[in-house]
C-alpha cells in the first residue's frame, strides 16, 4: 500500500485517537498543512503562537489521551519548548511535529532563515532531546519505522516527543503497512508479578492500615478504575498529591483530601502518617507536593507502586507494570470488612460561613456552583490554591501544572481540552497576571465557538509573588487592563458574555448567567480582589517559600 | 570594597551602559528584582511574559549597545530562548539573567518546581548554550571574575550570554573591584593589519571599480563612520545586504541600495556584478539575502572583511580587527577622483504614481511621511518587503530580523527601542497574524507612556505565506480582532489614539494626527488591505520560496 508521507503521519495519529493538530503555520510546514485540508481524518487548528499550541496540545491530552501540534523550524520550535518541558514534568504524551527546510538543504547545511547562519541544523534537536523521550529526523527511508517508534516511545512514557518533517518530502509516495497502528503496553515477568502481589497481600490483614496516596500517573496510565475497585474492595482509603488533585473521586466516604506533608489538612495528614501501609502510585515528592519536603512517609512503610516497577519498604522488585499490577490485584483481592474510616475532612472555608466579598467568599459561592462531570482548570497563584481546596463533585476532573507550574499555561490548556470534550463543561480559573501571558488564545478559543466560564482573577499583580517577597514592590504589578472587553476585542464574532464581578449580587448575577443550560456562549467573569487578598493556605506556603528560596537573606533581612 | 553579588551585577550592567532591565518575575529572581528598586542605577521594567522580554532586550540592544533581561528559572528561561536565538542569529548583545533556585538546593538536585523532577538543573544550561557565546553559574567565589568575562563576551561576539544567579546569594557581600569595568576590543597584529592594508590598496588604482557591501556586522561593530569616510574620500559607492537594510545613509550619492542577489533592482546587481573589486563587510550569504542564493560574487573579486579576519580573494588573514582595520585604512588613504556614480535607483513605486487605495498606495504616502532620525521597525511579511524599499531619510534607522524571521519580534523589540531612545521618533509596520503572537507588549508600552506610531496591517492572515502556499487556504488565516480597539483594553490609562484606515482620506487623516508634533499618545493605525495585496517584490520572492522550500512536490503538484 503506497501513501504520501505526510498522509502517513496524519493516519497514524488519527489511529491513536488524535482528530485535532494544534500549531501556527510556516514556510517549512506548509506543504505538510496543505494535507490536513479535506478529506484528512484530521482537523488542524491555528493557535496564535507556538508556545500556546504546545500548551492546548498539553490540554488536549489532558482529555482526549494523546495531542500534538505543529511548528516551524527554529523559531517555532524554541518558542514552544517551554509547553514541551511542561508536557514532559506532568507525565503528558504529546507529539511535537517540526516542519523543517527540504532535505538537501539540511544536508548541504544551507545558509537558511530561521538558523543561526552556521550550517548547524541539529541545535534544535540538541534543545528538544533535553525535554522529550523520542527524537526523529523523518526521511523517506525511515518514515514508517520512526514514526511508529515515536508514538510508541511517546504513549510508553506518557511524555512528549519530538518529530522533524522535511518540507519536500511530504508529499512522497511510501509504502506503508495496511495495518493500524496499535498502542503497545508494556509486560511484566509473572513470577515477579505474584511476588509483588504476595507481598502486598501480607500488608493487608485486618490488623494493618494500609493507605492509598496516588499522584498523576494513576491517572496517566489509566489506572483509577482498577484503584477504586481494590479501595472499595478492600475498604482502604485514599488521598492524593496536590498534582494528582481530582484524579479519583471526591465523594467518595474512601476519599482522604490532598495530601501536601505539613500543609495537609489535619485529618488526612493524620491518616498518611499513622498508616502502616502507605500504598504510592507514582509518587513525585516535590516541594509543592509535600509543603516543602515536609512528607512523613518513612521507607519502612511505603509501597511505591511506579509505572514500570515496584518498591516495598525499600526493596526493589523491576519488570512489573503498573497497570498489570493493579489489574491483577484487582482481580485477586476479597472483599474485607470495612474498617472504620477516618472523618471526612470537611473544606477549611466551610467552618465560617462568608458574608462579604473576598476570595473567600468567592471559592465557597464556586463549591456550590460546580456540577458533575465538571473540567476544571487552575492556573498557578490565588486561582489554583482556590479551586484545589474545592470538593469535586462525581465525575469532575480539575487540571493545574503544579510540577512544572509555567504561569500561562490554563488558557491554551483549557482551549484543547475543550476541543477534545466540546460537550463537557469547562472552568478557568486564572489571575490578571498569568493571563496576560497568553492572552491571545482567548481568540481562538471564541473562534471554535467554545462555550468554557473563565474566571479572571484581577487582583492587579501577581498575588502569590506578593506574598513570597515584595508585597508592594512595582516589580510585582501588571498593568491594569479593561479585562472584560477582551472576548469583544479578540474575536469579532460575538461568541461570549462579559461580566464585571466587585460584590456579592454582581457574582450571583454573573453565576446565574453562566448556569444557563441553552447557553451558546462562552462567558468571561473579571472579578476583583484586592492585591492580598489570598485564601489562607497559600498565604502560609507563600511564607515558607521565601525562607527557602532567599535562606538566611530572606525577605526580613531584605532591607539593604 | 565590599557589596552584595546582586548589586554589583547591576552596577556592573550599568557600567557597560544598560540603564533597563527587561523581564518578567519569579519566586527564585525577586530577591534580585529587589535590589533593582531604589537607588538602584538600573529600572526594571516588568513585560508581560518572557518571550516578549527577550525580544525587548534585543530591541534596546539595537539602540543601546548592550540589552538585558531577567526570567525564572526553567519555564522563564524557556520560553525565553526563541528570543536568545534571534539576539544571536542577529549579532545582538544581550545579557540574560535566569534566577536559580538556592545554591544547596542545587548542588543537592532537589525536586523543586520548575524542574522535570530528576534533579537535573544542568539541562536548561545546556539549552541555553546552544544560542549564546558564554554561559556561567554564579556563586560567591567566581561572581566577579565570572559577571566581568560574561559581559566581555557579551561584546566581544556581539551575541547573547547566559547568567545564572541562585535566589539566595543575592544579597550576599563579595569582595569586589573598584574600578568600572572597561569593554575591551580586540586588538590586531600590527604587521597583519600592514599587510592587509596594501593588499587593498592594490585594489584601489583608478582603473579598478571597488564597491562596499555591507552586512549588519558593519553597524554591530559600530564602523559605519569609518566606512563613511574611506567611501566619501575614494568615491567608493556602497551597497547593503537585507539584513543590512538602513545602516548606513541612503540620501548620499555613494549609495546605491540593498543587493540581494537576483532580486535586487537592475542597477544595483549591476554595480555589484561588474565591480572588480567587492569590499565585503561582515557578510551573511543567506537565502533571504541574496534572492535564494541568487548572488554572484566569486572568491576572485571578493574581499571579505569580518569582525576578526580577512579573506582577501580567497587568502586568510587571521588577528585582524575589523574596527581597527578600517580606522587605519580610513587615515591612510587619499582623496582620489570620484569616478562616475552608477545612476540612483528609483524606488520601485515611485515609477508609477499610485492613486487607488492599495499597499502601493500607502508605501507610497509613507515614504512621504517619514522624518530624518525616525526609527523604524519592519515585522516579516508585507510589512518588512514594502517597508524595506523605502528610501530612508537622513539618520534614520531600519530594523527587522530577517535573519532569524521570528514573527511577532518587531512589537516588544519596538518597546525596548524607544524605552532607550524615548525622544526618538519610532515607527513600527506589522501584519495582524504577526501582532497576535506578541500583542500584550502593546500594554507594557503604553504603560510606560512611550509614543510610536504602529501601523497595523491587517490582511486578515499570514498574505506571505498564502503567496507561498495555500493561498485561500484556511490554515493561513487569523482570527479577526477589534484590532483599533486594543490600546484602549490593554491599557486603561488612555495613552493612545487609535484610527481605522480603509481609503485614501482615512489614511491621510490618520497620518495628520500622527505628525502633531505636540501629540503625548501613541498612535494605532489599523489599516485594512485585501489578503492578496502585497508588493511586488514580495510576489515574487514568494514563489521562488515555494520553489526552493517544496521541491519537486512543489504548489504547482499539490493536488493530492
Amino acid at each position: 500500500m503506497q501513501m504520501p508521507l505526510g498522509q502517513f503521519l496524519l493516519r497514524r495519529l488519527h489511529e491513536v485517537g488524535i482528530n485535532h493538530l494544534f500549531g501556527v503555520p510556516g514556510d517549512f510546514n506548509l506543504s505538510f498543512l496543505e494535507q490536513t485540508l479535506q478529506p484528512s481524518p484530521i482537523r488542524f487548528i491555528n493557535n496564535c503562537n507556538e508556545l500556546n499550541a504546545a500548551y492546548a496540545a498539553d490540554g488536549y491530552a489532558r482529555s482526549n489521551g494523546l495531542g500534538a501540534f505543529v511548528t516551524t523550524w527554529g523559531v517555532g520550535d524554541l518558542s514552544a519548548l517551554n509547553g514541551l518541558a511542561g508536557a514532559y514534568a506532568e507525565n503528558i504524551p504529546v507529539v511535537h511535529i517540526s516542519g523543517l527546510p527540504r532535505l538537501h538543504a539540511v544536508n548541504e547545511r544551507a545558509l537558511l532563515h530561521h538558523t543561526l547562519v552556521d550550517g548547524d541544523y541539529d541545535n534544535i534537536g540538541r534543545c528538544v532531546a533535553e525535554f522529550t523521550v523520542a527524537q526523529t529526523r523523518l526521511t523517506p527511508a525511515n518514515a514508517v519505522i520512526e514514526i511508529d517508534r515515536l508514538l510508541q516511545c511517546c504513549w510508553l512514557e506518557r511524555r512528549p516527543v519530538h518529530l522533524q518533517l522535511p518540507s519536500d518530502i511530504t508529499h512522497l509516495m511510501i509504502e506503508v503497512p495496511t495495518q493500524p497502528l496499535c498502542l503497545m503496553e508494556p509486560t511484566s515477568d509473572p513470577l515477579q508479578v505474584e511476588r509483588v502481589i504476595s507481598r502486598l497481600q501480607a500488608q493487608w490483614r485486618p490488623e494493618n492500615s494500609p493507605v492509598f496516596l496516588l499522584d498523576n500517573d494513576a491517572v496517566r496510565f489509566g489506572v483509577i478504575d482498577v484503584i477504586r475497585t481494590i479501595a472499595e474492595k478492600m475498604a482502604i482509603p485514599y488521598a492524593v498529591l496536590p498534582s494528582a488533585k481530582g484524579i479519583m473521586d471526591e465523594d467518595s466516604a474512601l476519599y482522604l483530601g490532598v495530601y501536601a506533608g505539613q500543609a495537609s489538612l489535619p485529618t488526612v495528614s493524620h491518616a498518611i502518617h499513622h498508616s502502616d501501609c502507605v500504598i504510592g502510585v507514582g509518587l513525585r515528592l516535590t516541594d509543592c507536593n509535600t509543603g516543602l519536603f515536609s512528607q512523613l512517609i518513612d521507607n519502612s512503610r511505603l509501597i511505591s507502586l511506579r509505572r514500570f516497577d515496584v518498591a516495598i519498604k525499600g526493596a526493589q522488585f523491576p519488570g512489573v507494570m503498573l497497570k498489570e499490577l493493579l489489574t491483577k490485584l484487582a482481580e485477586q483481592v476479597t472483599d474485607r470488612e470495612a474498617r472504620p474510616l477516618p472523618p471526612r475532612p470537611s473544606l477549611p472555608l466551610s467552618t465560617e460561613a462568608q458574608t462579604t466579598f473576598s476570595q473567600a467568599y468567592f471559592w465557597q459561592a464556586i463549591q456550590a456552583f460546580i456540577q458533575p462531570e465538571v473540567i476544571i482548570f487552575g492556573e498557578a497563584g490565588t486561582a489554583h490554591s482556590g479551586a484545589s481546596s474545592l470538593r469535586l463533585p462525581a465525575g469532575a476532573r480539575y487540571h493545574s501544572q503544579i510540577i512544572w507550574g509555567s504561569i500561562g499555561f490554563t488558557l491554551p490548556a483549557l482551549l484543547g481540552s475543550q476541543i477534545a470534550q466540546p460537550d463537557q463543561r469547562h472552568l478557568l480559573f486564572i489571575g490578571d497576571g498569568s493571563l496576560q501571558l497568553t492572552v491571545q488564545e482567548l481568540s481562538t478559543l471564541l473562534q471554535q465557538r467554545l462555550t468554557p466560564i473563565i474566571f479572571l482573577i484581577n487582583n492587579r499583580g501577581y498575588t502569590i509573588e506578593r506574598l513570597i517577597l515584595g508585597e508592594s514592590s512595582a516589580y510585582n504589578d501588571v498593568n491594569e487592563w479593561d479585562y472584560a472587553k477582551l472576548p469583544s476585542v479578540l474575536d469579532k464574532g460575538n461568541h461570549a458574555l462579559s461580566f464585571i464581578v466587585d460584590d456579592i449580587p454582581s457574582l450571583h448575577q454573573a453565576l446565574q448567567a453562566a448556569e444557563n443550560p441553552n447557553r451558546d456562549k462562552a462567558i468571561f467573569i473579571e472579578i476583583r480582589f484586592s492585591p492580598l487578598d489570598a485564601p489562607p493556605q497559600l498565604k502560609q506556603f507563600a511564607k515558607r517559600f521565601a525562607d527557602y528560596d532567599y535562606g538566611n537573606c530572606g525577605p526580613r533581612n531584605l532591607n539593604h
